[in-house]
Protein backbone atom coordinates (compact mmCIF):
# COMPACT_ATOMS: atom_id res chain seq x y z
CA UNK A 1 0.00 0.00 0.00
CA UNK A 2 1.26 3.50 -0.45
CA UNK A 3 2.36 5.78 2.02
CA UNK A 4 0.24 8.66 2.67
CA UNK A 5 1.71 11.84 1.07
CA UNK A 6 1.45 15.42 2.09
CA UNK A 7 3.14 18.57 0.93
CA UNK A 8 3.76 21.81 3.36
CA UNK A 9 5.56 24.81 2.30
CA UNK A 10 8.74 26.03 4.29
CA UNK A 11 7.32 29.97 5.00
CA UNK A 12 8.79 32.42 7.17
CA UNK A 13 7.58 31.66 10.76
CA UNK A 14 9.39 28.25 10.08
CA UNK A 15 12.67 29.88 9.87
CA UNK A 16 15.79 31.39 12.37
CA UNK A 17 18.30 33.62 12.02
CA UNK A 18 20.40 31.41 10.30
CA UNK A 19 17.56 31.54 7.47
CA UNK A 20 17.00 27.84 7.69
CA UNK A 21 14.39 26.16 9.39
CA UNK A 22 13.87 26.06 13.68
CA UNK A 23 13.91 22.23 14.44
CA UNK A 24 11.36 22.67 16.69
CA UNK A 25 9.24 24.05 13.87
CA UNK A 26 9.64 20.67 12.30
CA UNK A 27 7.62 19.24 14.74
CA UNK A 28 4.37 21.18 14.06
CA UNK A 29 4.81 20.47 10.49
CA UNK A 30 5.09 16.52 12.01
CA UNK A 31 1.87 17.23 13.95
CA UNK A 32 0.26 18.54 11.03
CA UNK A 33 1.34 15.35 8.92
CA UNK A 34 -0.29 13.05 11.53
CA UNK A 35 -3.38 15.28 11.85
CA UNK A 36 -3.83 15.56 8.31
CA UNK A 37 -3.25 11.61 7.94
CA UNK A 38 -6.27 11.10 10.45
CA UNK A 39 -8.59 13.70 9.23
CA UNK A 40 -7.87 12.28 5.35
CA UNK A 41 -6.76 9.22 5.51
CA UNK A 42 -8.35 7.44 8.42
CA UNK A 43 -11.00 9.85 8.21
CA UNK A 44 -11.18 10.76 11.62
CA UNK A 45 -10.22 14.86 12.19
CA UNK A 46 -8.91 15.96 15.10
CA UNK A 47 -11.93 17.72 15.70
CA UNK A 48 -14.06 15.01 15.95
CA UNK A 49 -11.89 13.07 18.07
CA UNK A 50 -10.76 16.03 20.76
CA UNK A 51 -14.36 17.86 20.76
CA UNK A 52 -16.92 15.12 20.48
CA UNK A 53 -15.19 11.57 21.19
CA UNK A 54 -12.83 13.25 23.68
CA UNK A 55 -9.94 10.98 22.63
CA UNK A 56 -6.46 12.19 21.09
CA UNK A 57 -3.17 10.70 19.73
CA UNK A 58 -0.05 12.15 22.06
CA UNK A 59 2.85 10.94 21.00
CA UNK A 60 4.74 8.57 23.46
CA UNK A 61 8.17 8.49 21.97
CA UNK A 62 9.63 10.57 18.76
CA UNK A 63 13.28 10.01 16.96
CA UNK A 64 14.46 12.50 14.26
CA UNK A 65 17.72 12.33 12.08
CA UNK A 66 17.68 15.91 10.56
CA UNK A 67 19.51 15.10 7.14
CA UNK A 68 19.69 18.96 5.31
CA UNK A 69 18.64 22.26 6.12
CA UNK A 70 15.64 23.42 4.44
CA UNK A 71 15.32 26.92 3.68
CA UNK A 72 12.48 29.33 3.36
CA UNK A 73 10.51 28.50 0.13
CA UNK A 74 11.23 25.03 0.28
CA UNK A 75 8.69 22.78 -0.95
CA UNK A 76 8.81 19.56 1.51
CA UNK A 77 6.88 16.29 0.02
CA UNK A 78 5.70 14.54 3.08
CA UNK A 79 5.60 10.33 3.29
CA UNK A 80 3.78 9.01 6.15
CA UNK A 81 3.80 4.80 7.01
CA UNK A 82 2.76 2.76 9.26
CA UNK A 83 5.46 -0.01 10.54
CA UNK A 84 3.17 -1.46 13.41
CA UNK A 85 -0.07 -1.25 15.28
CA UNK A 86 -0.35 -2.57 18.52
CA UNK A 87 -3.68 -2.23 20.57
CA UNK A 88 -3.40 1.31 21.37
CA UNK A 89 -0.84 2.31 20.19
CA UNK A 90 0.46 3.14 16.29
CA UNK A 91 4.72 3.07 15.21
CA UNK A 92 5.34 5.12 12.28
CA UNK A 93 7.73 6.94 10.19
CA UNK A 94 7.56 9.97 7.94
CA UNK A 95 10.10 11.42 5.74
CA UNK A 96 10.50 14.85 4.37
CA UNK A 97 12.54 15.21 1.00
CA UNK A 98 12.58 18.86 -0.98
CA UNK A 99 13.26 17.99 -4.92
CA UNK A 100 14.04 14.43 -3.88
CA UNK A 101 16.59 15.60 -1.47
CA UNK A 102 15.93 13.84 1.94
CA UNK A 103 15.10 16.64 4.90
CA UNK A 104 14.32 14.43 7.74
CA UNK A 105 13.41 10.95 8.83
CA UNK A 106 11.06 10.42 12.21
CA UNK A 107 10.35 7.31 13.88
CA UNK A 108 7.36 7.59 16.31
CA UNK A 109 5.04 6.03 18.77
CA UNK A 110 1.65 7.58 19.14
CA UNK A 111 -0.60 6.27 21.64
CA UNK A 112 -4.67 6.54 21.45
CA UNK A 113 -5.71 8.23 25.08
CA UNK A 114 -9.10 9.15 26.55
CA UNK A 115 -8.89 12.57 27.05
CA UNK A 116 -10.79 12.30 30.31
CA UNK A 117 -9.28 9.71 32.22
CA UNK A 118 -5.71 9.95 30.22
CA UNK A 119 -5.51 6.18 29.34
CA UNK A 120 -4.92 4.21 26.46
CA UNK A 121 -7.73 2.39 24.84
CA UNK A 122 -7.47 0.26 22.06
CA UNK A 123 -8.02 1.18 18.26
CA UNK A 124 -11.83 0.69 17.03
CA UNK A 125 -11.98 -1.69 14.76
CA UNK A 126 -12.88 0.43 11.79
CA UNK A 127 -9.93 2.31 12.33
CA UNK A 128 -7.75 -0.22 13.11
CA UNK A 129 -8.47 -1.64 9.55
CA UNK A 130 -7.63 1.79 8.04
CA UNK A 131 -4.20 1.90 9.31
CA UNK A 132 -3.24 -1.61 8.23
CA UNK A 133 -3.66 -0.30 4.40
CA UNK A 134 -1.02 2.13 5.50
CA UNK A 135 1.24 -0.08 6.62
CA UNK A 136 4.64 -0.93 5.22
CA UNK A 137 7.83 -2.92 5.71
CA UNK A 138 10.12 -0.46 6.25
CA UNK A 139 12.80 -0.37 3.52
CA UNK A 140 16.32 -1.37 4.49
CA UNK B 1 -10.21 45.39 -7.78
CA UNK B 2 -11.01 42.30 -6.05
CA UNK B 3 -9.36 41.75 -2.44
CA UNK B 4 -6.32 38.93 -2.28
CA UNK B 5 -7.98 35.74 -0.58
CA UNK B 6 -6.66 32.87 0.96
CA UNK B 7 -7.99 30.01 2.32
CA UNK B 8 -6.49 28.14 5.85
CA UNK B 9 -7.53 25.88 8.47
CA UNK B 10 -7.67 25.79 11.99
CA UNK B 11 -5.27 23.04 13.14
CA UNK B 12 -4.38 21.90 16.96
CA UNK B 13 -1.08 23.42 16.95
CA UNK B 14 -3.06 27.02 16.83
CA UNK B 15 -5.39 25.96 19.76
CA UNK B 16 -5.35 26.67 23.05
CA UNK B 17 -6.52 24.95 26.52
CA UNK B 18 -10.17 26.33 25.57
CA UNK B 19 -9.84 25.02 22.59
CA UNK B 20 -10.32 27.91 20.22
CA UNK B 21 -7.22 29.60 18.51
CA UNK B 22 -4.66 31.13 20.57
CA UNK B 23 -4.19 34.68 19.63
CA UNK B 24 -0.81 35.16 18.75
CA UNK B 25 -1.07 31.91 16.52
CA UNK B 26 -3.62 34.23 14.39
CA UNK B 27 -0.58 37.01 14.00
CA UNK B 28 1.33 33.16 12.37
CA UNK B 29 -1.78 33.08 10.31
CA UNK B 30 -1.42 37.06 9.43
CA UNK B 31 2.08 36.77 8.08
CA UNK B 32 1.15 33.31 6.29
CA UNK B 33 -1.95 35.67 3.77
CA UNK B 34 0.92 38.37 3.82
CA UNK B 35 3.48 36.50 2.72
CA UNK B 36 1.55 34.75 0.31
CA UNK B 37 -0.10 37.98 -0.96
CA UNK B 38 3.69 39.09 -1.75
CA UNK B 39 4.74 35.74 -3.04
CA UNK B 40 1.36 34.95 -5.08
CA UNK B 41 -0.16 38.11 -6.08
CA UNK B 42 2.71 40.34 -6.32
CA UNK B 43 5.11 38.15 -7.55
CA UNK B 44 7.97 38.68 -4.81
CA UNK B 45 8.45 35.95 -2.76
CA UNK B 46 9.68 36.06 0.93
CA UNK B 47 12.49 33.93 -0.60
CA UNK B 48 13.53 36.22 -3.52
CA UNK B 49 13.17 39.45 -0.69
CA UNK B 50 15.05 38.26 2.10
CA UNK B 51 17.78 35.36 0.99
CA UNK B 52 18.31 37.21 -2.61
CA UNK B 53 17.82 41.04 -2.77
CA UNK B 54 18.13 41.22 1.34
CA UNK B 55 15.13 43.51 1.84
CA UNK B 56 12.17 43.16 4.16
CA UNK B 57 8.22 44.25 5.60
CA UNK B 58 8.51 44.10 8.88
CA UNK B 59 5.30 45.07 10.13
CA UNK B 60 5.16 49.23 11.87
CA UNK B 61 1.67 48.75 13.52
CA UNK B 62 -1.37 46.44 13.73
CA UNK B 63 -4.47 46.78 15.24
CA UNK B 64 -6.65 43.75 15.43
CA UNK B 65 -10.21 43.14 16.74
CA UNK B 66 -11.43 39.56 17.51
CA UNK B 67 -14.86 39.54 16.87
CA UNK B 68 -15.92 35.80 17.67
CA UNK B 69 -13.55 32.54 18.65
CA UNK B 70 -12.15 29.88 16.03
CA UNK B 71 -12.38 26.47 16.89
CA UNK B 72 -10.30 23.02 15.70
CA UNK B 73 -10.71 22.30 12.58
CA UNK B 74 -12.88 25.80 11.19
CA UNK B 75 -12.29 27.04 7.79
CA UNK B 76 -10.91 30.53 7.80
CA UNK B 77 -11.39 32.45 4.87
CA UNK B 78 -8.98 35.32 4.56
CA UNK B 79 -9.25 38.90 2.50
CA UNK B 80 -6.90 41.00 1.98
CA UNK B 81 -6.85 44.78 0.63
CA UNK B 82 -4.74 47.52 0.51
CA UNK B 83 -5.83 51.02 2.13
CA UNK B 84 -2.71 53.24 1.59
CA UNK B 85 0.27 53.26 -0.36
CA UNK B 86 3.27 55.24 0.97
CA UNK B 87 6.90 56.06 -0.35
CA UNK B 88 8.12 52.99 1.93
CA UNK B 89 4.95 51.72 2.90
CA UNK B 90 1.99 49.88 3.15
CA UNK B 91 -1.16 50.18 4.68
CA UNK B 92 -3.79 47.14 4.88
CA UNK B 93 -7.02 45.48 6.26
CA UNK B 94 -7.20 41.93 6.63
CA UNK B 95 -10.65 39.80 7.06
CA UNK B 96 -10.94 36.70 8.13
CA UNK B 97 -14.78 34.98 8.55
CA UNK B 98 -15.69 31.35 8.53
CA UNK B 99 -18.73 30.03 6.95
CA UNK B 100 -19.55 34.18 6.71
CA UNK B 101 -18.79 34.76 10.36
CA UNK B 102 -16.72 37.30 10.95
CA UNK B 103 -13.65 35.95 13.08
CA UNK B 104 -11.36 39.02 12.97
CA UNK B 105 -10.11 42.35 11.42
CA UNK B 106 -6.78 43.74 11.41
CA UNK B 107 -5.38 46.69 9.98
CA UNK B 108 -1.88 47.54 9.66
CA UNK B 109 1.15 48.99 8.37
CA UNK B 110 3.96 47.18 6.42
CA UNK B 111 7.21 49.02 5.87
CA UNK B 112 9.40 48.15 3.26
CA UNK B 113 13.31 47.78 4.45
CA UNK B 114 17.17 47.20 3.37
CA UNK B 115 17.46 44.99 5.77
CA UNK B 116 21.19 45.68 5.80
CA UNK B 117 21.30 48.58 6.89
CA UNK B 118 17.63 48.19 8.47
CA UNK B 119 16.86 51.73 6.62
CA UNK B 120 12.88 52.15 4.54
CA UNK B 121 13.28 51.68 0.70
CA UNK B 122 10.88 53.32 -2.03
CA UNK B 123 8.30 50.21 -3.15
CA UNK B 124 10.18 49.79 -6.91
CA UNK B 125 7.35 50.83 -9.10
CA UNK B 126 6.29 47.82 -10.52
CA UNK B 127 5.53 46.31 -7.19
CA UNK B 128 3.66 49.62 -6.26
CA UNK B 129 1.67 49.29 -9.58
CA UNK B 130 0.69 45.83 -8.51
CA UNK B 131 -0.48 46.61 -5.23
CA UNK B 132 -1.95 49.44 -6.24
CA UNK B 133 -4.60 47.21 -7.80
CA UNK B 134 -4.98 45.86 -4.92
CA UNK B 135 -6.65 49.16 -3.40
CA UNK B 136 -9.88 49.95 -2.07
CA UNK B 137 -11.86 52.16 -0.20
CA UNK B 138 -12.84 50.31 2.59
CA UNK B 139 -16.55 49.70 2.84
CA UNK B 140 -18.54 51.80 5.89
CA UNK C 1 0.58 52.82 41.70
CA UNK C 2 3.71 51.64 40.48
CA UNK C 3 2.87 49.45 36.67
CA UNK C 4 3.35 45.85 37.12
CA UNK C 5 6.97 44.73 35.81
CA UNK C 6 8.38 41.48 34.43
CA UNK C 7 11.44 40.93 32.23
CA UNK C 8 11.73 38.28 29.18
CA UNK C 9 14.71 37.60 27.21
CA UNK C 10 14.82 37.46 23.54
CA UNK C 11 15.47 33.72 22.51
CA UNK C 12 16.60 32.28 19.41
CA UNK C 13 12.99 30.68 19.24
CA UNK C 14 11.46 34.50 18.66
CA UNK C 15 13.67 35.57 16.15
CA UNK C 16 13.37 35.80 12.08
CA UNK C 17 15.87 35.33 9.47
CA UNK C 18 16.66 39.24 9.52
CA UNK C 19 17.91 38.28 13.56
CA UNK C 20 15.23 40.25 14.54
CA UNK C 21 11.54 39.39 16.82
CA UNK C 22 9.14 38.02 14.49
CA UNK C 23 6.39 39.87 15.65
CA UNK C 24 3.69 37.17 16.15
CA UNK C 25 6.17 36.16 19.19
CA UNK C 26 5.80 39.23 20.99
CA UNK C 27 2.03 38.69 21.29
CA UNK C 28 3.14 35.26 22.72
CA UNK C 29 5.43 37.14 25.25
CA UNK C 30 2.75 39.91 25.46
CA UNK C 31 0.66 36.79 26.61
CA UNK C 32 3.45 35.37 29.15
CA UNK C 33 3.00 39.35 30.45
CA UNK C 34 -0.60 39.06 30.77
CA UNK C 35 -0.39 35.60 32.08
CA UNK C 36 2.09 36.20 34.61
CA UNK C 37 -0.07 39.76 35.83
CA UNK C 38 -2.50 37.23 36.73
CA UNK C 39 -0.57 35.09 38.69
CA UNK C 40 1.93 37.24 40.32
CA UNK C 41 0.01 40.49 41.11
CA UNK C 42 -3.81 39.44 41.25
CA UNK C 43 -3.03 36.32 42.94
CA UNK C 44 -5.10 34.55 39.76
CA UNK C 45 -3.03 31.72 38.33
CA UNK C 46 -4.31 30.86 34.56
CA UNK C 47 -3.85 27.06 36.13
CA UNK C 48 -6.79 27.94 38.94
CA UNK C 49 -8.74 30.24 36.03
CA UNK C 50 -9.12 27.51 33.63
CA UNK C 51 -8.38 24.02 35.35
CA UNK C 52 -10.11 24.75 38.26
CA UNK C 53 -13.00 27.65 37.94
CA UNK C 54 -13.56 27.63 33.66
CA UNK C 55 -12.78 30.86 33.81
CA UNK C 56 -10.40 32.55 31.08
CA UNK C 57 -9.41 36.57 29.69
CA UNK C 58 -9.30 35.94 25.91
CA UNK C 59 -8.34 39.07 24.07
CA UNK C 60 -10.87 40.96 23.14
CA UNK C 61 -8.66 43.87 20.81
CA UNK C 62 -5.19 44.95 20.34
CA UNK C 63 -3.59 46.98 19.24
CA UNK C 64 -0.10 47.36 18.80
CA UNK C 65 3.12 49.54 17.97
CA UNK C 66 6.72 48.36 17.14
CA UNK C 67 8.88 51.15 17.58
CA UNK C 68 12.47 49.68 16.97
CA UNK C 69 13.47 45.77 16.32
CA UNK C 70 14.90 43.53 19.19
CA UNK C 71 17.56 41.41 18.19
CA UNK C 72 18.66 38.20 19.88
CA UNK C 73 19.41 38.36 23.42
CA UNK C 74 18.26 41.53 24.42
CA UNK C 75 16.71 41.82 27.93
CA UNK C 76 13.11 43.21 27.37
CA UNK C 77 11.65 45.39 30.29
CA UNK C 78 7.91 44.91 30.06
CA UNK C 79 5.53 47.05 32.36
CA UNK C 80 1.74 46.39 32.46
CA UNK C 81 -1.12 49.22 34.08
CA UNK C 82 -4.56 49.19 33.30
CA UNK C 83 -6.27 52.10 31.87
CA UNK C 84 -10.34 50.81 32.64
CA UNK C 85 -11.90 48.40 34.14
CA UNK C 86 -15.61 47.54 33.04
CA UNK C 87 -18.08 44.94 34.32
CA UNK C 88 -16.11 42.16 32.11
CA UNK C 89 -13.75 44.13 30.42
CA UNK C 90 -9.89 45.43 31.37
CA UNK C 91 -8.30 47.94 29.51
CA UNK C 92 -4.41 47.76 29.60
CA UNK C 93 -1.27 49.27 28.13
CA UNK C 94 1.78 47.49 27.92
CA UNK C 95 5.50 49.36 26.89
CA UNK C 96 8.26 46.95 26.28
CA UNK C 97 11.93 48.14 26.29
CA UNK C 98 15.60 47.80 26.10
CA UNK C 99 18.18 49.85 27.90
CA UNK C 100 15.67 52.42 28.14
CA UNK C 101 15.01 51.75 24.05
CA UNK C 102 11.28 51.65 23.23
CA UNK C 103 10.35 48.44 21.58
CA UNK C 104 6.74 48.55 21.70
CA UNK C 105 3.71 49.60 23.34
CA UNK C 106 0.39 47.36 22.42
CA UNK C 107 -2.58 48.93 24.15
CA UNK C 108 -5.53 45.49 24.31
CA UNK C 109 -8.78 44.70 26.28
CA UNK C 110 -9.01 41.47 28.06
CA UNK C 111 -12.44 40.07 28.77
CA UNK C 112 -13.90 37.66 31.40
CA UNK C 113 -15.65 34.70 30.57
CA UNK C 114 -16.78 31.33 31.61
CA UNK C 115 -15.29 28.92 29.30
CA UNK C 116 -17.86 26.18 29.58
CA UNK C 117 -20.94 29.07 28.56
CA UNK C 118 -18.43 31.18 26.47
CA UNK C 119 -20.07 34.76 27.87
CA UNK C 120 -18.40 37.20 29.24
CA UNK C 121 -19.21 37.17 33.67
CA UNK C 122 -18.52 40.24 35.72
CA UNK C 123 -15.03 40.71 37.44
CA UNK C 124 -14.94 38.90 41.18
CA UNK C 125 -15.13 41.76 44.21
CA UNK C 126 -11.69 40.87 45.11
CA UNK C 127 -9.67 40.82 41.46
CA UNK C 128 -11.53 44.04 40.75
CA UNK C 129 -9.55 45.72 43.99
CA UNK C 130 -6.59 43.89 43.09
CA UNK C 131 -6.38 44.81 39.30
CA UNK C 132 -7.85 48.72 40.12
CA UNK C 133 -4.46 48.85 42.19
CA UNK C 134 -2.58 48.86 38.79
CA UNK C 135 -5.07 51.22 37.73
CA UNK C 136 -2.63 54.53 36.05
CA UNK C 137 -4.11 57.15 33.70
CA UNK C 138 -2.02 57.00 30.29
CA UNK C 139 1.04 59.61 30.75
CA UNK C 140 0.45 62.10 27.93
CA UNK D 1 30.83 16.76 37.73
CA UNK D 2 27.17 18.00 38.08
CA UNK D 3 24.98 18.93 35.36
CA UNK D 4 23.61 22.10 34.11
CA UNK D 5 20.68 22.57 35.28
CA UNK D 6 17.27 24.80 34.29
CA UNK D 7 13.83 25.42 35.28
CA UNK D 8 11.11 26.72 33.23
CA UNK D 9 7.20 26.61 33.78
CA UNK D 10 4.88 25.84 31.74
CA UNK D 11 2.92 28.57 30.12
CA UNK D 12 -0.75 29.02 28.66
CA UNK D 13 1.14 29.05 25.22
CA UNK D 14 2.73 25.45 25.57
CA UNK D 15 -0.37 23.68 26.30
CA UNK D 16 -2.96 21.83 23.63
CA UNK D 17 -6.78 21.48 23.87
CA UNK D 18 -6.20 18.21 26.22
CA UNK D 19 -4.98 21.35 28.52
CA UNK D 20 -1.33 19.49 28.52
CA UNK D 21 1.74 20.27 26.47
CA UNK D 22 1.72 19.91 23.15
CA UNK D 23 5.15 17.79 22.52
CA UNK D 24 6.40 20.76 19.33
CA UNK D 25 6.87 23.35 22.33
CA UNK D 26 9.09 20.44 24.38
CA UNK D 27 11.56 21.48 21.28
CA UNK D 28 11.40 25.14 21.95
CA UNK D 29 12.39 24.24 25.88
CA UNK D 30 14.93 21.99 24.96
CA UNK D 31 16.43 24.72 22.39
CA UNK D 32 16.01 27.03 25.19
CA UNK D 33 17.72 24.91 27.60
CA UNK D 34 20.38 24.48 25.06
CA UNK D 35 20.37 28.25 24.69
CA UNK D 36 20.92 28.93 28.24
CA UNK D 37 23.10 26.37 28.67
CA UNK D 38 25.57 27.44 25.92
CA UNK D 39 25.12 31.34 27.64
CA UNK D 40 25.25 30.47 31.11
CA UNK D 41 27.89 27.67 31.17
CA UNK D 42 29.86 27.63 28.18
CA UNK D 43 30.10 31.53 28.02
CA UNK D 44 29.12 31.11 24.57
CA UNK D 45 25.74 33.19 23.77
CA UNK D 46 24.02 32.56 20.94
CA UNK D 47 24.13 36.10 20.43
CA UNK D 48 28.22 35.98 20.36
CA UNK D 49 27.92 33.27 18.21
CA UNK D 50 25.33 33.86 15.67
CA UNK D 51 25.66 37.61 15.20
CA UNK D 52 29.17 38.27 15.65
CA UNK D 53 31.20 34.58 14.80
CA UNK D 54 28.65 33.45 12.61
CA UNK D 55 28.84 29.99 14.02
CA UNK D 56 25.61 27.82 15.15
CA UNK D 57 25.10 24.44 16.31
CA UNK D 58 21.67 23.12 14.70
CA UNK D 59 20.92 19.68 15.72
CA UNK D 60 21.65 16.52 14.07
CA UNK D 61 19.47 13.95 15.94
CA UNK D 62 17.26 13.70 18.34
CA UNK D 63 15.35 11.47 20.35
CA UNK D 64 12.61 12.19 22.85
CA UNK D 65 10.67 9.73 25.43
CA UNK D 66 7.73 11.29 27.04
CA UNK D 67 6.99 9.82 30.25
CA UNK D 68 4.34 11.58 31.63
CA UNK D 69 1.88 15.04 30.54
CA UNK D 70 2.81 18.01 31.94
CA UNK D 71 0.14 20.72 32.65
CA UNK D 72 -0.29 24.35 32.64
CA UNK D 73 1.74 25.63 35.83
CA UNK D 74 4.10 23.09 36.07
CA UNK D 75 7.60 24.36 37.23
CA UNK D 76 10.18 21.44 34.88
CA UNK D 77 13.55 20.97 36.37
CA UNK D 78 15.62 20.13 33.75
CA UNK D 79 18.66 18.73 33.61
CA UNK D 80 21.70 18.08 30.74
CA UNK D 81 24.86 16.60 30.18
CA UNK D 82 27.20 15.77 27.96
CA UNK D 83 28.14 12.67 27.28
CA UNK D 84 30.21 12.41 24.52
CA UNK D 85 32.53 15.34 22.24
CA UNK D 86 33.58 14.52 19.06
CA UNK D 87 35.72 16.54 16.47
CA UNK D 88 32.28 19.01 15.71
CA UNK D 89 29.87 17.21 17.40
CA UNK D 90 28.49 17.37 20.95
CA UNK D 91 25.96 14.28 22.45
CA UNK D 92 23.83 15.34 25.28
CA UNK D 93 21.05 13.92 27.37
CA UNK D 94 18.53 16.25 28.78
CA UNK D 95 15.71 15.44 31.39
CA UNK D 96 12.68 17.04 32.55
CA UNK D 97 10.66 16.38 35.54
CA UNK D 98 8.19 18.05 37.74
CA UNK D 99 8.20 17.56 41.31
CA UNK D 100 10.53 14.76 40.78
CA UNK D 101 8.18 12.70 38.28
CA UNK D 102 9.86 12.42 35.00
CA UNK D 103 8.23 14.03 31.82
CA UNK D 104 10.79 13.67 29.21
CA UNK D 105 14.67 12.26 28.81
CA UNK D 106 16.05 13.83 25.38
CA UNK D 107 18.90 12.42 23.62
CA UNK D 108 20.73 14.75 20.96
CA UNK D 109 23.33 15.61 18.55
CA UNK D 110 24.78 19.02 18.47
CA UNK D 111 27.36 19.82 15.31
CA UNK D 112 29.24 23.07 15.39
CA UNK D 113 29.00 24.98 12.00
CA UNK D 114 30.07 27.63 9.90
CA UNK D 115 26.99 29.89 9.20
CA UNK D 116 28.20 31.32 6.20
CA UNK D 117 29.75 28.10 4.29
CA UNK D 118 27.01 25.46 6.12
CA UNK D 119 30.47 23.15 7.07
CA UNK D 120 30.84 21.85 10.48
CA UNK D 121 34.08 22.81 12.35
CA UNK D 122 36.17 21.93 16.10
CA UNK D 123 34.97 22.96 18.48
CA UNK D 124 37.49 26.07 19.95
CA UNK D 125 40.10 24.32 23.17
CA UNK D 126 38.04 26.32 25.59
CA UNK D 127 35.09 25.56 24.56
CA UNK D 128 35.73 21.68 24.62
CA UNK D 129 37.41 21.90 27.90
CA UNK D 130 34.27 23.51 29.40
CA UNK D 131 31.77 21.03 27.70
CA UNK D 132 33.92 18.66 29.13
CA UNK D 133 33.45 19.40 32.73
CA UNK D 134 29.70 18.79 31.66
CA UNK D 135 30.90 15.17 30.68
CA UNK D 136 29.11 12.61 33.05
CA UNK D 137 28.89 8.89 32.21
CA UNK D 138 24.61 8.04 31.99
CA UNK D 139 23.15 6.28 34.78
CA UNK D 140 22.28 2.49 33.94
Amino acid sequence: MAAFRHRTRVMFQHCDPAAIVFYPRYFEMINEVVETFFGDAVGWSFRQMHSVERVGVPMGRIETEFHASSRLGDALDWMLFVTRIGGASLDFTLRAASCDEARLTARGTLVLVDLDRMASIRWPDDKRATLTSYKEDEAP
